[in-house]
């Protein structure tokens, strides 16, 4: 797992859902990368920027219309997207690809657009998914360093990977997901399928990679944090069972910070 | 040229001025790691922070003396550093992992000590070196990264790389660099040798790698500015010949930004 070829994604676009429609009102879809450190997650909201606030800010610019985006899934503050995929309406008459480009000249230097394009009007950039992979990284040495601060969780003491290793296979397939979710979130169906979880070292950094049809709130992150905690005997790896059977979020273990997190890859 | 192992360096210390002494002032050589955004470089002045600053106030504010550093050369505004030496005169008692330790837990998070060693009373950081190495980071791409913003220059266009690398030719060896010194510098001695000029395409990077005995006021990024230049067919490779002759900084291309530049190695 190296680290700046996730920054340049080979992107598997164009896709099934790639079209040119001769109707007046386009479908059009974008990926995007964010670093997230600067914002309050992805979501709008009324306390300060969000990256669909600017997103949608910029593109309405553009268009002139009113642009409502949709987007894979809501990133938490300070997690960074490597692919965030979103769509729009527009009656636009600009190529996707000039688009692309009036949109990377007004957005800050934080987001960008590497792709986009005109789709079916049946994709929906958040129905669509049906898989999502986050990747997380833990910077596992006694110095920190200035270059990786806003995109690591520095963990002084040594871990027990092959530990955490097998406390993974636990969570691995279709489960309840509800101890991993945040407190206070409302959704009914807390079952997941966990098609992938790896623990890799790659001194000095520790990756954990997760694939899923989909996530809780704040479930990859309670997922790092209890991994975390078993890598450093705080706790037993049979204690995963115990958790996803309580279905409580207090049985779990800490939330990881979100600034290791990125969402790496969304299949449709 | 991989990315992260340079965030890592294998240190070559201790060396041949490590030294234990029995006096009651002792030399302490720290090594230190910074990202340079925020700072207005490594030299303290009047307007906006510095990185000798902040430096010289944490190990003050540990020993509760009056402590005056010296490092092994300036850094501009907004370059950073993998490896920046600096030495101090102390009466403090703490060991040198110590004081290392307790100067991390004082200084801001981009800027790091990775080593601390005692040192033999002759060791000056900046009159004992013999030779530095600084790398310069071009992100040759059409789309720009959220996570290498800070440290990269984008050139949108092709660059000839072959006509670069010619051109760098002309430039190793002992030379009269004045075409490259920032204007208004009062130095004298404006002669320095390049041991090595490496260009090197690691797609979507260009990497420019400069060792040499000395670097004139942004020299580094004066000779990355005209060697772009000709790699964008702006100018002729053989120009670097009459741009050195010369002597005038009016002749040579435009200065790097200094977000793109680190200063790799420095040898003793």
């Amino acid at each position: 797992m190296s680290f700046l070829p996730l920054l340049f994604p080979k992107l598997p676009f164009p896709d099934k859902y790639t079209f040119i429609s001769t109707q007046p009102i386009k479908n059009i879809r974008c990926i995007l990368q964010y670093k997230g450190t600067a914002y309050q997650g992805w979501q709008k909201q009324p306390h300060g920027p969000t990256i669909q606030e600017i997103i949608e800010k910029c593109i309405s610019r553009i268009t002139n219309e009113s642009i409502k985006v949709k987007a894979s899934g809501r990133t938490d503050a300070g997690v960074h997207a490597l692919v965030q995929t979103i769509n729009f309406f527009t009656h636009s008459l600009l190529t996707p690809n000039k688009l692309c480009q009036a949109l990377n000249s007004l957005l800050p230097q934080d987001i960008a657009v590497i792709y986009a394009d005109e789709v079916k009007t049946e994709f929906d950039a958040q129905f669509c998914v049906k898989r999502k992979t986050y990747i997380y990284f833990i910077l596992n040495s006694k110095h920190s360093s200035p270059f990786l601060e806003d995109y690591t969780w520095q963990i002084r003491k040594i871990l027990d990977i092959p530990a955490m290793q097998e406390a993974s296979q636990y969570l691995i397939g279709k489960h309840d997901f509800a101890a991993f979710m945040a407190s206070g979130s409302s959704i009914k169906n807390t079952v997941r399928n966990i098609f992938y979880l790896e623990i890799k070292k790659k001194a000095p950094f520790i990756i954990i990679e997760i694939e899923a049809d989909g996530f809780l709130r704040h479930m990859a992150r309670n997922i790092v944090g209890t991994l975390i905690e078993i890598g450093l005997h705080k706790r037993k790896k049979q204690e995963i069972l115990s958790i996803l059977a309580s279905k409580d979020r207090k049985s779990a273990g800490i939330n990881a910070p979100a600034k290791g997190l990125f969402l790496k890859e969304v299949k449709y």
